[in-house]
């Protein structure tokens, strides 16, 4: 294991974070907000301090990565930055806990949005600013902007690109990994800035604005109103629906539309069952709760803005939907496995995983009815490799795996069988709120700090797409050979 | 598709299975249930004129059997079987809906022991006597019953065979289908017999003895008093543990124990997965449930009891584990999905395949990390092929397929999330009871006619282990070519 290597990597992952915690710092100050900014003060003091010391320490590093030295990193980079990342929340006393200000924490960055606060509106700007500005970064990624912002371009970037982006294959936009991770960061941007506008037009403060897109972008969920959005106006909230639908679009769709290639756009497989299933479930479901709301325009209102944020796996509300029937909760939490499309912000299986699974599923039916046949599965016209079908098959294994583990450890907090399997859907698939103790009007205090640990762990899991994760847990990583 | 083959096959199975209707007939004769006789004669009358269609249709039939055939043939037979079995339920009025009739005979053929009755204690002896031994029937497999006595023995038996068979890959124990067929057989036979003595000689009376042991060979369920077994005395609960428990072993265990092989027996990774899961399981729940009980043995015997009852998937129950706290019944759902043994009556994933499960996906983690290494799985010492191990990751894909797809159309019907999953889960992995609304105090009449079909489905699927059933829902399996 290349530690010095790793080191580096790590002091530059809490030298960009504790960048990023300036204009927060800002805020406080401007805010004149008196313990936020002893947070922040404190939280970059220790950031900077300890990058300094990796940095220091690992010098004369040799520039040489393996996958799995990858994996660790990316994994390592995630736990640090969180570490250090919820210091704000908790020096400023906001989250007096330090547990569950690392919940939270890694609730924004992993873009799960599950709090642990029973309400939101009594906190400082500067902390609702960092929580929501968590997501923004989280969603895209802090190594893919390392990697946009310093250049690296050794073998092991491609690793780590691999590591932290979504979806079952990591699709190159351009020969060259920097350029990649600078357009993908790039459309990111300007995304989010097209989201602020349209929310500031429909006059929503712009503090409020740009804390909203931010969640609406990393398809985070954390809101600045205790009742989520369901407080602002209906443009404010068909405006959401639709950019959380377009930041649970893959990116590489956009930069394809930019390169006018809109026709390959349009025939890509996974945008078709992505936007598919968006259409037949507000279809099913607005018909399951239209006696539910006075007007058609309301419940489609309510449904499409339901659909789209637990798809994407966002987790804004702007209606209690723990008190819709059966049948809508039960697509709600359906919703919350398949998520929206890989190389997107989103969480879930993603649309593409699904896509390789049920192919892959329909060629192992073929092949047992016509063994001398040679089957091939093919995406989007191309040849699906079988090593990325059997990362695919792995993946849903290990996804089964963990669901069920991190299902029996929380039950021993003695809560119901439905907040029990919402809450491990809703972490897991980076979603945030469930339904039963956990829906979308309480939080995750409810839970002790055992099952906390072990949801941090399935955020974490959930955003980094497993491997990292089980690699880092894994006793063989730190064996020495 | 060669249907002729495919009707005298099925002309055979419903010959088999009028002849064993009429044990009950003479039950009914015996006891003078006049309504029962009824119900007894009108299934063996349609039974056999269906078979004797079939038989004088299909006779110059063309001996030459393919993969995809052999598969519809089993599930064709399952649901022809199921059709008429359920007659004399019917006709004697004691079940008067025929789709309720319907679900009970499919429940009692698949094991699963998932009743729409409130109470049972009315039925007459003989339906009783039919309800009991349908499990017995299905549990070995009425194909694999043909197999023994009819002597087919051309190549198709072993599509047959493997269709039928549960677990991820089909080991014969002798090199000639039909001796396996008839070894698997007797040892049933010989098990099912022992418990019958056992159950007697605790003082229980050879009526309730022979359909109790029907349905724990059968690893089934359906009870023949209102309270399953808890009325019965510890005694004869024990016995019933034990043998629920020696039902779920890999038949070819006891084959390898009178050869002698005492040493590969205690070897084999399933089998030792199996009772380390039943061992962990009961101090787990144990420690759980131990308040709600007066005595040490006392929460010993109905902890035993459950997770053996649960994890064969048998059903049983002894007390009302939905009153249990949420951490045990977590863990009753999470046997159900394990299951117990490959080449046992019982059903779920098996213990055998989420080996391979699990194994499969460390391969794959090691080779994201060793990309040039070559990786190999060993299931007790020999190397999985890759065409198994392609399977049974298909065959997650598909359980997680169906599971969520069940889930979101019974959820129509309004009941909780909880009853719903633990329903699916009951249904698909032919356990029986469930939680909440179809726990073991509770049955499955709360659901509507289309919940009912879909849950039928699943037992089938669940019992046959998926593909059979898939195939024949598949549009390409009929049409012409």
């Amino acid at each position: 294991m290349n530690y010095k290597m790793m080191g580096r990597f790590l002091s530059q992952i809490l030298f960009v974070e504790a960048a990023f915690m300036i204009p927060a710092l800002l805020i406080a100050v401007f805010c004149r907000e008196q313990e936020a900014i002893y947070g922040f003060l404190a939280g970059i003091a220790v950031t900077v301090a300890l990058a300094a010391l990796l940095h220091l320490g690992c010098r004369n590093a040799v520039r040489r990565f393996q996958a799995r030295e990858g994996l660790v990193c990316v994994g390592m980079g995630w736990i640090v930055m969180s570490i250090v990342g919820c210091l704000p929340f908790y020096v400023s006393g906001e989250i007096p806990h330090y547990i569950e200000a690392l919940f939270e924490i890694v609730s924004g960055f992993t873009t799960t949005g599950a709090s642990i606060l029973p309400e939101v509106e009594s906190l400082s700007r500067s902390i609702l600013y960092w929580r929501s500005f968590s997501h923004w970064l989280g969603g895209m990624g802090v190594l893919v902007f390392l990697l946009a912002v310093s250049g690296h371009n050794n073998g092991f970037t491609m690793h780590i690109l691999r590591a932290e982006s979504p979806g079952p294959d990591v699709g190159k936009l351009v020969p060259r990994m920097r350029q990649t991770a600078q357009i993908l960061y790039l459309l990111y941007i300007l995304l989010t800035v097209l989201n602020v506008v349209f929310l500031v037009a429909g006059r929503m403060p712009l503090f409020d604005a740009v804390c909203t897109a931010f969640g609406t972008a990393g398809t985070g969920g954390y809101g600045i109103k205790n009742d989520s959005m369901a407080g602002y106006s209906p443009y404010l909230q068909n405006v959401t629906t639709v950019f959380m639908l377009l930041f649970g679009v893959n990116f590489s769709c956009y930069y394809l539309l930019l390169m006018r290639q809109v026709k390959s756009v349009l025939k890509d497989e996974e945008l078709r069952l992505y936007l598919g299933i968006v259409a037949g479930s507000i279809v099913l479901i607005y018909f399951n709760i239209r006696p539910l709301f006075e007007s058609t325009g309301e419940a489609i209102r309510h449904t499409a803005f339901q659909v789209s944020s637990i798809m994407t796996t966002t987790g804004f509300a702007t209606t209690d939907f723990d008190l819709w029937p059966s049948f809508s909760k039960s697509m709600l939490l359906f919703l919350m496995v398949v998520g929206a499309c890989a190389g997107s912000t989103a969480g879930g299986l993603k649309c593409g995983r699904v896509l390789l699974l049920l192919k892959s599923l329909r060629r192992n039916i073929r092949k047992t009815l016509n063994p001398q046949k040679v089957q091939i599965v093919r995406n989007n016209g191309h040849m699906v490799s079988e090593h990325v079908l059997d990362n695919t098959n792995a993946y849903l294994a290990a996804y089964v795996v963990i669901l069920l583990a991190s299902f029996i450890v929380i039950s021993l907090d003695g809560l119901s069988v439905e907040t029990n399997i919402s809450t491990v859907l809703a972490c897991f698939n980076n979603t945030g709120p469930g339904l039963g103790a956990v829906g979308p009007t309480c939080n995750y205090s409810v839970y002790g700090i055992i099952s906390k640990l072990v949801l941090i762990a399935d955020m974490l899991a959930g955003r980094l797409e497993i491997f990292p994760v089980l690699i880092l847990a894994s006793g063989s990583t730190w064996r020495r050979r």
